[in-house]
């Protein structure tokens, strides 16, 4: 399935001159990450719909702009982190005007894959908007902006930040085709309900597996281990109950959350 | 008309929650710029079409772009300067991550922006995918990778960086109505070669007028300020024939060239 991706965005991710942020661009796009939202998103348009072109190019747009957001995130002024995934993360390779222009590239992008889509596709353009919204302002950059400067002295301060940060592209990846396929209300709030619970608890369990260097913004900061595993286990089992009352396969997202509640609980 | 542009982009540009972020992209976009690209884009569609609040979306889209685009140029990494239309510029004002965050943010917005009008009408969205694909990996972003890694030691390479780094977005100024109303070809090459000639014009002259302090990339490190001074009046001239070919009135154009022609001849 990994795979399958891969080459979607090679197919997908395309311009026609060569230039040092391009490939500092690429650099980042196949550092090896797990995939993990994009197939997410392909998993659940291949349950309750099918895969087509527009699904793809949904997934693909997604991925990209959670590169961009980990290029930027890695920098010298933000997390200030020289390794990302194992290798040098694009400054260190490139250089820092490279590392911002490259997350500007793809975020750019990432706008430009949609727009290629089919654009008399309404569903189809309310799933980009969805997309773009998750990850602006009032989505992903605001949990950034509380990250770095909110308040993290509570269990709820955290937990706003991670809802915004972590689970609003998490967000997208589910609800991005449940909007494409123009699911009925009902169903549609079950999805909210996972969307949300899902990347909480994603963002509160790689707190707890980083319980040696604990950070500023951990969940560990503000309540014990044991704790921190109860809210997360907590947001799993919403999630859970959840898809288990839709009528859908979901393979994929079931075997993430099975693996989550794994590391939850080692 | 600036004051209409003012009103526009307070309107369109609006979220949820506040931030710090939010409050440093606000600093910078509200800086007091002379709004040329985005007065241009409401000139050509009050001449050629109406101005509706598709186009009055396109403007601010256009206009918060350039805004992110550039907070970052000014970042200690790329150009490094202090100063933004006399004021202090947003990693100044604010710091280091609050200005990559906010660029982020404003060319988020700018998605955000133009996918809430009418996306109903093809021609509406083709100029969105226009304007976005001059923003991005083969148009502005090309742009300032040429202009930061690329060759700079004869005329044809300045020009071409200007091409891209400037010339292009004054292209979606002048396209993004074009493509909006839909005129035909012939009347649609004539702006063609009009914004193409502008873009680079005002480059060009921009680096005339600062023949005090001679950057890498200006023109006037490879060739004479006169021969400078003849290369930017031939665009202006091509810019000119094409304008006055057309049956529209075009009047704040016509005054763009105009003021530049006169700079050119200080």
């Amino acid at each position: 399935m990994i795979e399958n991706f891969e080459k979607l965005l090679k197919k997908y991710f395309c311009f026609k001159q060569e230039s040092r942020v391009l490939e500092a661009s690429k650099y980042s796009l196949f550092l090896g990450g797990k995939r993990l939202r994009p197939l997410i998103l392909l998993d659940v348009a291949k349950s309750i719909g099918e895969v087509d072109s527009n699904i793809e190019r949904l997934s693909c747009s997604l991925e990209v702009t959670h590169t961009y957001s980990l290029i930027h995130d890695d920098l010298p002024c933000m997390d200030n982190d020289d390794f990302r995934r194992g290798k040098p993360s694009c400054h260190v390779q490139y250089d820092y005007a490279t590392a911002v222009l490259a997350g500007d590239l793809l975020l750019n992008s990432a706008i430009e894959i949609a727009l290629q889509g089919d654009i008399t596709n309404q569903n189809y353009l309310r799933a980009v908007s969805y997309l773009f919204n998750c990850s602006g302002a009032d989505g992903m950059i605001l949990g950034q902006s509380l990250d770095i400067f909110g308040n993290k002295s509570s269990k709820e301060d955290i937990i706003n930040i991670a809802e915004y940060k972590t689970a609003k592209l998490f967000s997208a990846s589910i609800m991005c085709p449940v909007i494409y396929f123009g699911l009925a209300s009902d169903e549609n709030s079950k999805f909210i309900d996972i969307s949300r619970a899902l990347g909480v608890a994603f963002q509160l369990i790689d707190d707890l597996l980083d319980s040696e260097k604990v950070e500023e913004n951990s969940i560990l900061k503000v309540c014990t281990l044991v704790e921190a595993r109860k809210i997360a286990i907590d947001y799993l089992n919403i999630a859970e109950k959840a898809l288990n009352e839709l009528p859908y396969s979901l393979n994929f997202l079931r075997k993430a959350l099975f693996d989550l509640k794994n590391k939850a609980n080692i």
